[in-house]
């Protein structure tokens, strides 16, 4: 978790002290359930609440007598006592370290899914807007970095809308999948703890009782998790590259934001470098190479080993603050970037028109001429134009065979780029519901 | 594709053959499309389905055609026309290749999905078999690779029940991601060709319309779904690691069928090796491995580039084969594991009672002795029995001041194997239904 | 394997003849050793050479058998037998499978490296030419895609140069790691066989004995085999960046070739896609991903497990035939790539000398202005110039404040582009030895 | 960089602190080699020296300039202005600031390899001296987690020793990799900066000259690095694997050291986990993945662009110091690790000499018995053993068609472990060069 890449909103959740917090919750909802049983007394329940709801954890306490007794759990639990007292001893009955361990990693995870479901919102919000802002904005659309037909910066706009939509739909599944709860004993048999508690104490904290636990609940859940992370991760990147060639100095048809304040911007007014999204490409594969640990977590020894303990310490936090950070960047790249239509308009006329090289193609064709013949019209036409010799249009409407087929005025309308937008308002429909 | 590991019904998918067969049926229905549109002659579209329907494309051919023409899609209409004559003409009128390519390809991912969910159903029933077979198959619980806990067999197959059934899940999700359907031109515009070929052909294909599509559908789908078949693999991996350590020699609660003909069994009877389970978890390691280029495929430059495209040929195949293959292999392996429940009992009897130590140590506590004390009681009677003097009971039915707080029949009920099974039905009512 | 990306020098490394060829002289040096030894009589040595040597081996044939026998090895070795008749028996003596089967996976990987390295050898050279070719070629640096400072072409192909030959230090690196030969026994104690043999038939394949063996070789010299084709992989994805840069239409400063003939190259001029360097980004993401696998592979069970086997069935053959091809291809590009000095030139000139606004900035200072006025007086000349209107040059002439500290003729010294390229000599005599 | 598991000796490396000081190291020695060219006054070198040498950077205030001026090496050159006086304005001259941030990386990598270094030799030790300790203690050998022949646990040691000792050379394999320096400028071209300036920082830094920089060092000698700690920390799994597989409650061969103290040893005499070397296999996990975004940094666009930097902030400090931590780790474990020799033999007793059945039918069919006789004697005596019906020895004396073809001596003798341990002197003299 590195600070210069960290909002507080995430990093907090992975706090120790909003991990004492959660860890307490945790008990103190079993001790209702406990209480409900008549395991302990229900005044024992109501104090734990109270003492320890006002409670100030010491996170530098907790951690020296940790050093001491070698042990989280009761290292929490001996620093509960001394705000609880006497009552305390009904604190934990029956459950294990695991249970409050792996229930209040599933909380954070579940919480830190609630901010980047938040940044998704904020994101595809940004991306909406300059959707429609340049929904018609003609610009040419690139197969191969090569210019291939026009399209508009609105329609970019709308398919990075689609992707991150499907991506607020993964991470709905992906919170889905660990939001589970576990309070069932040393091998998940419920052997010293009803499994009313676990409901309970699931219900509580708002997340489901996790089917099968074996002291820990299964790692494909988390596994999955990461693995979602570092797919929106690579969304992230793909709009970020899309900005980085836009910026580009021979392409510069976009730029993120520049404040006139910035150093060196006047004197080398080309040097606006786009740092933001360079450093997007770098976060995404930080959160893409996280996978893979998950994934290695899940084959866990029998009914635990704690192998993954380690891998999940670095990357539960790394992850999710990473991506926070990310898509909270990426939103403000987007909502602030400078759009040039007219440098997009430019770039499109450099070809002198040979992106509707194809289309005349087509309409020769369709006009009768064979498939060998229309191509040869084209390409005597389109060779000088690529030389730097002439207006494709011009010359067309010069060459003899050409105009026996087609007309000025077919001609011309060819070369009319509603022809290629025609069906925006499908997508945009499509996409947004509306045009 | 390695043929060791590949299943013909999978294989098939990815057959040229089949994907030729895929093509001509995207194109044929983009002509119905085009015909109802008026664009192409009824009559036309007819032919093409009657002819082309029937015809038995010659991959050799079109690979003969290929490396004339250079372009895979040009040679397969080339061949095509062969057996349709000149209507052919009318095929793929204002489609681009990608439009076939893109398309087919999620037809050959959404039959494999189709074939690893029904993989997927077989696994779930035969885990569920044994997992009522063996509901009450006392077993001992490890953590950590040390005995833990009692718990049963039926509960083992149970959590592997569960994680393959979010497997499921996963998959039908996967699945989703990839069943779209694009027929949109070369930068998505739907300039040469109406957006409701595409809806025909979506729907006469069973995919539906990709919202946007850029010349490419976006390959952040393609991410998700080879991610999640990372993640099942890692499952897989977790059950394969599971039988590899019951059938080590010191364990051998369980062994992989080893049919009486198979060379070498009876002159080294000890030597069964879980060689299909240790195959698994390599299968497992190469699925998963895949499960990153694919994340790497998402951000392709501006509309598309073609990077894609080689990963694709390759882990396309791969990782659907594979996981087949794998979920199969499994299947198999669990159908056939050979699960010794006497050398369970035996195993969890080594320890003289010990895995009982922790209720003792409660139980004590809750008949008034202090932590300290009950520890220390628990303690020295543990010890002689860890170093193989005596049966922990039978020491703590004859220590006094354990027989003080405990009477023999509270102890005998605390050494009571019911207690650690009381809550199997409920979990099987979690997991099944029924218990 | 994918036959596209495959060429047959290095597919045939993983023919089953060749592998089947490496078991045979294996088999056949060991018995030399042994007859040595007196284990075995030196004529029935000299039959298994004479007759063995001659044999065609019938790959189906040894299919056959081992789908009766379920064993590999076991299968050759019964073929075999009906080439060298009752000799055979004294075929394969103290041996166990893996010692074949490793050290035969060590041939066929040396090789691989052999020809990597021959691949290596061929792309220095023609990236060489080119950087000879091109040492003088102005080109604009780019720093965030950005106009940076003026280079050569030449010192880009420098700059890829020095990189390949790291990377071929690698390789050989590489290559020594996996050049190992254990002839071992069951757990790698030499039991049933004496070391000597082992040192005997690593001599004769050019290998190197393996210290210590546990029936395999250690995975640990596999993975970092992998990790080096990764790396190498990742410095193809490099160079083939740069041109697709370099391709892009804005850019055009340099082409992948385009035969003449090819298809669609005249109607639409602009199209030429740089397909093959695309591709090979792709190739790279599939390399790289086998490294985890290959890792993953080491931490084998005890004396060894199997897991392994299935890994590099298929990462053996891809990742050495995909890299193989990569190198191949890229060297093709580089050969024939098509280089645009003039569009360099122009692309530079676009800014109209704001790339040197650096070194203005400097020798004011240097002229005794304090950095701010300095700043001062170059951005108010920058900026008319950003806007397209005036020259960078001819406008800090004409600015009074700047032509106080700096004569015309220092202010063009400043623009010289010689400045720039002072020591491209010395940075080719560290590279080349030579300018 | 998570606390828990980091060492101070290489988490210092990382510090803020220790940053600063390299960058004034890096600038100072710029600068002698400045004034020794005459470009600055030699009284300014020695000021920056003398003044900058004493200097306490204050880390918080350069943050607090940092962000004001949006940029960290100016913050740094304000910060030390304010030690240094007037001259420095002589600091950083004609440099930028990769050349002080790439330099910095490759002197903090370089200090973490020689760190690096010191704990595998340290390791190596450890695994030394318990390998000669139980170089003669018997244990069985296992194949895929079953029982196979005899070996030694010094001979595991010995495997582990070697696999290390590749991991060293490794090491100073990847310490060459990174070792460089550049104080080239913009793009590489030592425009503004003399070539000897950078010679002279790199000897003063113990470094070597980068042959060709692009204002960056390349990438791909980092992608090396990491990929050889990812390959280092897969050798640390194998080897906490083994240490976990001996600690399991149905082996227990060894264990991780346990100290008295360590609570709740003694009432659950037998729950001793090995949690350290899970923790191990976690964090090879955590390292091996850091492995493929350095990958991914390699391709950079042209002569630079930033993407690498985020991910380098994150997985420098973070494989570095976990790496020495798993390092420093495993050493415990093997320094501290408690051998159980009689329970090794007791554990190869248990099959009551079924491991010698290879041997018995390699014997019967040197005495001439036909493989398949062979074969069907040791059967028929192997299976009662098999059902724990006798002992292999005993039942093979008693069977008469054995006996024909061996005496009792001769049988006892193939009973006999010295012939499974006559060559591990020799391996030893391999791999320690003495036995």
């Amino acid at each position: 978790m590195i600070p210069r890449y960290s909002r507080p909103e995430m990093a907090s959740i992975w706090d120790p002290a909003t991990k004492f917090r959660i860890w307490f919750e945790i008990e103190a909802h079993a001790c209702d359930a406990l209480a409900e049983l008549g395991v302990i007394p229900k005044e024992a329940a109501k104090t734990i609440w109270e003492r320890g709801g006002k409670a100030e954890f010491d996170v530098a306490r907790i951690d020296e007598i940790e050093r001491e007794v070698k042990h989280d759990v009761i290292a929490f639990l001996t620093h509960l006592s001394e705000f609880v007292g006497e009552d305390s001893r009904f604190v934990h009955q029956g459950m294990t370290s695991s249970d409050v361990l792996d229930t209040c990693l599933n909380v954070q995870l579940t919480r830190a899914a609630d901010l980047l479901l938040k940044d998704l919102d904020a994101l595809l919000a940004a991306i909406k807007k300059r959707a429609f802002e340049h929904k018609d904005t003609i610009t040419i659309g690139r197969s191969h970095g090569i210019h291939a037909e026009p399209t508009t910066f609105g329609l970019k706009m709308a398919q990075a809308y689609v992707e991150f939509e499907r991506c607020k739909e993964r991470m709905l599944a992906a919170r889905k999948e660990i939001a589970t709860c576990a309070i069932s004993g040393a091998v998940g048999t419920f052997a010293n703890i009803d499994p009313q508690v676990e409901e309970h104490v699931a219900k509580a904290m708002g997340l489901e009782p996790e089917p099968v636990s074996t002291q820990v609940i299964p790692r494909d859940r988390h596994a999955m998790f990461f693995a979602t992370l570092g797919v929106i991760a690579s969304c992230i990147e793909r709009l970020a590259t899309e900005v980085r060639h836009l910026q580009r100095t021979e392409v510069l048809e976009a730029e993120e934001y520049f404040s006139e304040g910035q150093k060196g911007s006047s004197a080398m007014p080309h040097k606006r470098n786009p740092v933001l999204t360079e450093n997007l490409t770098g976060l995404a594969r930080l959160v893409r190479g996280m996978a893979l640990p998950a994934m290695e977590n899940v084959a866990l020894w029998h009914e635990r080993d704690i192998s993954h303990s380690s891998v999940e310490r670095m990357i539960g936090p790394d992850a999710t603050v990473t991506l926070d950070f990310a898509l909270v960047r990426l939103t403000g790249v987007i909502e602030n970037l400078l759009v040039y239509p007219e440098r997009m308009q430019e770039n499109m006329d450099k070809l002198g028109g040979l992106v509707f090289s194809q289309r005349v193609l087509l309409a020769l064709t369709q006009k009768g001429a064979s498939r060998e013949d229309a191509y040869r019209f084209v390409q005597r036409n389109a060779m000088p134009v690529w030389r730097g010799e002439g207006n494709f249009l011009e010359l067309l409407k010069a060459d003899k065979e050409v105009s026996a087929k087609l007309s000025d005025a077919e001609l011309d309308e060819l070369f009319d780029i509603g022809y290629h937008t025609k069906h925006v308002d499908t997508i945009f429909k499509r996409v947004f519901g509306k045009a």
